[in-house]
């Protein structure tokens, strides 16, 4: 979402534009992005101000368009020594979003790409997301629960891998803590915004990983943490890492709705197995009886399927992707030699269907086999030397 | 293996052949088998007898082909209140050992369905291999696992299913021990003669299940247990029931090759998990993660595997197989309308791997839509009244 080259008082100015529709339509909305991928962010803030829309946007923008406190919301985070992250800023993980970008949004309702994340924190969210897994699971976690999330959160933070969670009670908060206290780097991302911590008992945890790591959310300040705001912050802790962990589930957790979204967005779903009689891993055991996530016990298991893939090296040093087997191998085979397509396109083409060849392209990326860019997927043609 | 209309001097003559051939050989003899198919017991008793035999089974039958202890062994197994199953009695489970029948010998060494079964107990073999399930697993189990084993156990062996295992410490005895507790049907195959029980401490155990029900070996009495029969013996478990069940495994237990036999066999391999830092759940967790045994929890999961096919009646009642969906109904319309087929020509003509045809087989038999017979699997072209 890049616009060119701008002066800096037009940066100054599409920063208040991310800000003022942040803030106007409070969450994701796919028709906004939509106008803002067509005419650029300042002129569809001017087409909302001036209520110059296609009708599927005039309901979501209706009720605070005629708000604009960008500049005061802006000031407010350097208060709070926090900062607002825009598709803009360096610090913007494009290459993370793409999974939301392809998504089908009139099916994903809230599959949209958030417009701005709102943070509180030191890191550097382009860093933090590089190496990333989201650990996820009950609230009503067990003290059996607890210990595995932060035993294999304490080793994957310790190797240097970022835990993301959403500081929940339960699973969320063992996972932080076990990041923090082997001095790693994580990401809290709320619903609701990032001056009320959510839960309340929970500011202190907040405040600590507000010190070393990041404290996210797409919601304005003043924003309070609502049911329908869960489920769309789930889909973006699935989105800032490279595979989702769950460590703990009840037979109704909010934690399938995050693996839900990490299948959708082509990322691994793992799950941890626990006692037979546990109520507490009733979800779990059925995510994995049905194939929706993997099995895993322990640190390596999780780098095994979020970690790159494994090149061996000098095979054939004329054609990378000579290694590739299977769909793998089908997927980059249906890339034309120049050009981009579509993963539409390349499910048509290689006979697969789109979620497989959705899951496999980043996996090809993470290979530096394929890249992405407005036009589709396309082959790296650059030979690294070996 | 029926041979047709004997007279009763015949079949005793019969009878002691298998005896005497049981002995000679101690286990499964794969050159013997076939040669019984291709010239009768009998014949191939005396063959044995004056060694006029193939390269292949004269080493196998050198030891011990002089001596016949045939007509003592059968006294001395009515003194014991036992009896052999030769494969011309009653409640020899023909069907059962289709599985067997149809592996390939020569990758599968020990795979030869079993001469005789030497037997305690006064459960008919037939009927206990009815609805069986194996329940197997680590023989230094936890006192979690033991109590996994008793409860699926038990709740199992209360719903009609006969307990298939092995009389070892740990989840064996467990798995043996819930069914006589709810007084149900449990089977205990021993990797030695079944005057002998192994291990010595499971006296009072194998007694008690050749009290009510059925002790079993494929080994002469006095033979004593060694590693190779504990393998062969594990194809018997795994041949015996309609799946395999695996409560907890060590990293290197023999649990793995017991679903190893079940998985050649085509039957469902299934695996609890348990908590991720147990050493004796490192096997069951390893088999679900690679995809080798299906993740259960309890009875009714092992039921929905384990258990016939559900027919959803009168969908189409002229055609009996027309709710088979994708590679069931391949198989099935691979079949020929009049005569048999093997399952290697079923795999050519449907493209499916030989091990899935192998899998998929006993499925449709146990819904009366395919049965087998000397030439092969053929279509059950018999209406039922819906």
């Amino acid at each position: 979402m890049s616009a060119g080259v701008r002066s800096a008082g037009e940066f100054e100015e599409a920063r208040l534009a991310w800000v003022y529709l942040s803030r106007v339509v409070q969450g994701p909305c796919a028709p906004l992005s939509a106008l803002i991928a067509s005419v650029g962010v300042r002129e569809a803030a001017r087409a909302v101000r001036e209520y110059e829309l296609p009708e599927a946007l005039r309901g979501p923008v209706a009720a605070r368009r005629e708000s604009d406190s960008a500049a005061a919301d802006l000031e407010m985070m350097e208060r709070l020594g926090g900062r607002v992250i825009t598709p803009d800023d360096a610090e913007w993980p494009e290459w993370r979003m793409l999974g939301l970008n392809q998504l089908d949004t009139e099916r994903d309702r809230d599959g949209a790409v958030p417009l701005v994340l709102w943070a509180r924190g030191p890191l550097s969210l382009q860093t933090a997301s590089e190496r990333a897994v989201a650990v996820v699971g009950s609230r009503c976690s067990s003290g059996y629960g607890a210990q595995v999330a932060n035993e294999i959160s304490a080793d994957l933070a310790g190797r240097g891998w970022t835990i993301v969670s959403g500081a929940a009670f339960g699973i969320d908060a063992a996972a932080h803590r076990a990041a923090l206290a082997v001095g790693g780097a994580t990401v809290a991302v709320l619903a609701c915004g990032v001056d009320r911590p959510y839960p309340a008992q929970h500011d202190r945890l907040i405040a600590a990983i507000a010190e070393t790591g990041l404290v996210l959310s797409e919601y304005p300040p003043g924003t309070t943490a609502q049911k329908h705001r869960f489920l769309a912050r789930n889909r973006l802790i699935a989105t800032l890492g490279d595979g989702v962990l769950v460590v703990e589930a009840g037979s109704r957790s909010g934690a399938r709705n995050t693996v839900k979204w990490a299948r959708r967005l082509g990322r691994p779903a793992m799950a941890c197995p626990g006692p037979v009689g546990s109520a507490a891993s009733v979800g779990c055991h059925r995510m994995i009886r049905e194939g929706e996530a993997l099995l895993v016990t322990r640190a390596e298991d999780v780098i095994d399927e979020a970690g790159p893939l494994r090149l061996p090296l000098g095979d054939n040093p004329t054609d990378p992707a000579a290694h590739l087997r299977g769909a793998e191998a089908e997927v980059y085979a249906a890339l034309p030699a120049i050009g981009s397509r579509l993963p539409r396109d390349l499910a048509l083409q290689s006979g697969l269907d789109l979620p497989t060849v959705r899951a496999i392209l980043p996996a090809l990326e993470l290979a530096e086999l394929v890249g992405c860019d407005a036009d589709g997927w396309f082959r790296i043609t650059t030979r690294r030397s070996t």
